[in-house]
Parts: C-alpha cells; structure tokens; sequence
C-alpha cells in the first residue's frame, strides 16, 4: 500500500472559501493531523481518524504524519489560510529534511488555500494591492531584533505589511514595540487595521490610525495590516471607509 | 433597482482552486467584466454579458463596472490568483475615490481567491513558509529605481520574494538587472523559481539557482520567485527536489 501526504490550507475559515482541490483531498484522507480548531472544520467522514495536537508543537505533529503516510496511510495536514504562510508546510518539509532518508520517496501534495491575509485586505478592500510584505512577529523561532530589523526596512522601502503572530501571551508588548519602531518611519495617519476571525461568525475587522494603534485590539486570531505613507481611504457616508494600495507611486 | 459590483479572484487556473464563493457570484453576475483569458474561464450562463478588454486599460475597465453596477446591474470584475495582488481590486477603489460620489454608496464585495503566488510556493514545497514580500518589477507606475531598491533591502533584509510582471515585451532587461541586483547581496546558490501557468494545462515549474537564473525563462505568465541565504533544498531520488524556507532563523 503506497501512502501520501497532502498538506492543506483550509483558507480562513468560512466553508465556502475552501477550494473544491482542498475539499477532494480531505475526502481521500484516512487521517487528519492538526491543530484542534482547524480539524474540526473539516467535514466529518466514517472512518476517517481526526490527531489532534496542540498548536506548538509543529514538527512533532510533522513527524507523526509523515510516519504514518510512510507506514501507507493517506494523512492530511492541516493548516488555516495557505499552509505555506506560517503554517505547516515549511514544518513537513524540515520534518523530512531531518529525517529518516525514506521519507524522501513520499508522494507529497501541497494543497493552496486562500490566505488570511487577503482575506482581510479584501474585506476593507484592497489594502495589499501594491508592493506587500508579511512578517512573523513571534520570536521563538528568530531573534527579536531581526523582528524589529524587517519591520523598519519594509516601512522605509514603503512596503505594506501583514503582521502574523502579533499577539503573544508571553510577550505581550511585542505589538506595542513594533508599532513604536514603525511610528518612528511612518506618517502617524498610516492607516492599520485589526482583521480578527475574519470570514467567521465573530469576524472583528478595525480600521484605525498608526498613531492610535494599541495592541489591545488584537488576539491570537487577529492579522494586523499595516499601510504605507501611500495607502488611500475613500471615505463612504454612514459606513467604515474602504482602504486601497495606490497601483502607482510617484 | 440596486446594482452590486464584485471583485473577483478566480485562482491561478484549475477550476478545482476557485472558491464556493467566488463561483457564487460569478453566478449572480449579470455582467462580466475583465481581460479575455480571464473571463472565458467562467462558465456561460444565459444572459450573462461579458466585457472583455485589453490587459491595460484597467482604470477604463474599472470605471465602465461602476458605471454599470450605479445602473443596476450585478457586475464581476475578474482576476487571476487573487484579485487584491496586483490584481483589478486596487483599480476599482482608485476609480470610486478619483469618480462620481455617488459611487461611495455602492455595494462592492471583494472575493478573495487563490493567490498564484502561493500556488507557485506550494508546487515546489513551501518556498514563502517564512517571512517574505511580493513586488511588481513593472515600472509602468513606478520608477524603476524604486523597484531596484526594494529588490535590495529585500534581499538584505532575508525576506523571500515573488516577482511579479518579471516579463516585459517593451523593457526585456529587467528581469536580468534585477538578478543583477540581487547577486551582489545574496548567495550564488539561492534558489529561484520559474513558476508559468501554474494548476493549467500548460504549467511549467523550473527550480535554479540565483548564479543560474536567466531571464528567457519568464514569459507574461510567470511568476519568479527567489529565496533567502536560509532557504532550503531537499533532494530527492530521481525527482525534482522540494525547496522550502525554514521556520527558524538563528
């Protein structure tokens, strides 16, 4: 019995953005690897058996899928949004690149999915829509400072951002930093937003200022989007405004 | 009678990557509107108009959509991947905020969708799972100086990349002085990628090396993207290795 792994971006949340590719490939799995709240979202199958872990413990759960897909099972991985934006993709890959030399020979299929963060750049409208950067803000995998080192160079290139991780129970002045760090480049009327839960039934969306940003505002579902000295409002009677990246820069 | 305008992202090609969503309103659409390799990939619906224009006139094509979602009708605007990355989103709101105020009052709904970028990611392993940017090499709407610079900050900066637009009829030595850049800051071995027609019939996916990297691979429909000093092979027997961007920086 020949085994594969599919790892699959569930997109951000609502049923109908994930892709009928990521919907056949759940229906193939006999197993399901991921972190609760994401494999719960699949649809339940006779038969099909749900591994559930914790969401730390990345390469662990990486391992236990790919030792299962060796052992002929068809194991899905799951990630939110695209696996391959701060999800589980890069954790397989370092999974067989570490490991056993068999691993190598597995039928591996990475299923795209629609990102979180377009997701929310479309929701307040086209937010990203120019030169774009995404940034990990946590700091258990590289050092803060380089954290700090990104953010001032892609504000000074005048890249938008979306940051992921910005909230942190051990850290919680991480956000905070970095929006100190930004306001020290940025006009103070940059426009943020804190897109959380986005596509869900408690989906918060805040438009807000770099000045009067405050990491308060964000949890560990929440994306914040950082604009340019560039990005445009176009304000709207008796609704939020809608925020656009300009497509040309003077 | 009350028009809608939707914004549209159809994914990078297979029918199987567009969304519930986006097929939904595609449905509700009584008019099309887009670039004609885009819009053919929407099923025929009877009575359904379609407005098929040039790849360059996207502000045109964004007015002619207002004008006809303030008229009444449920109009589609159309992109590939994602519709907010370099995509017809940006040119929608740059219309509404330069045109008629009446057009603040409309109903706009952006469908996100598949970006090709990660679609291109995914097809090699996990090439953007870390902090990464994407950036237009098109200086129809920016000065080329600029896009050199955000090139090397980028680059030293360790953020991964996609180039998009790396191809120009009109301005053919781009792409190479952009690799130009690029080899003064970072390894000759960096992976880059020559990601064509990706999940379509047609697809051409291309793994080299920055040393390597030549400009006669892109054509209108490639996506370039180029790695960090930290990102990753995984060789694989008889096959095309997977690439991948750690999760951790030291």
């Amino acid at each position: 019995m020949s085994g594969k792994l599919f790892i699959i971006g569930l997109g951000p949340g609502d049923a109908a953005m994930l892709t009928p590719q990521a919907a056949n490939a759940l229906a193939q799995a006999t197993d399901l690897v991921g972190y609760g709240p994401y494999v719960v979202r699949a649809p339940e199958r006779v038969g099909q058996i749900r591994h559930i872990s914790d969401n730390r413990e990345e390469l662990d759960r990486a391992r236990h899928a790919l030792e299962m897909a060796a052992a002929g099972r068809v194991v899905a991985v799951l990630s939110a949004g695209d696996a391959g934006v701060f999800g589980m993709a890069s954790a397989v890959f370092e999974a067989i690149d570490k490991g056993e030399p068999a691993w190598r020979g597995l039928e591996v299929e990475v299923v795209a999915g629609v990102s979180a963060m377009f997701a929310a750049a479309a929701r307040v409208g086209a937010f990203l829509g120019h030169d774009f950067c995404a940034i990990s803000l946590s700091d258990n995998l590289k050092p803060w400072a380089l954290v700090l080192q990104r953010l001032r160079v892609a504000a000074e290139a005048g890249f938008a951002m979306a940051l992921y991780n910005p909230h942190s129970g051990a850290r919680p002045w991480q956000l905070n930093a970095a929006f100190e760090v930004l306001r020290e480049i940025l006009p103070p009327a940059t426009p943020v937003v804190f897109a959380t839960a986005v596509s869900r039934a408690d989906e918060r969306v805040y438009i807000t200022t770099l000045a009067e940003a405050e990491s308060s505002r964000a949890d560990m579902r929440t994306l914040v989007l950082v604009g340019t000295a560039e990005t445009k409002l176009v304000e709207r009677p008796g609704r939020e405004p809608w925020v656009y990246a300009p497509r040309s820069v003077a």
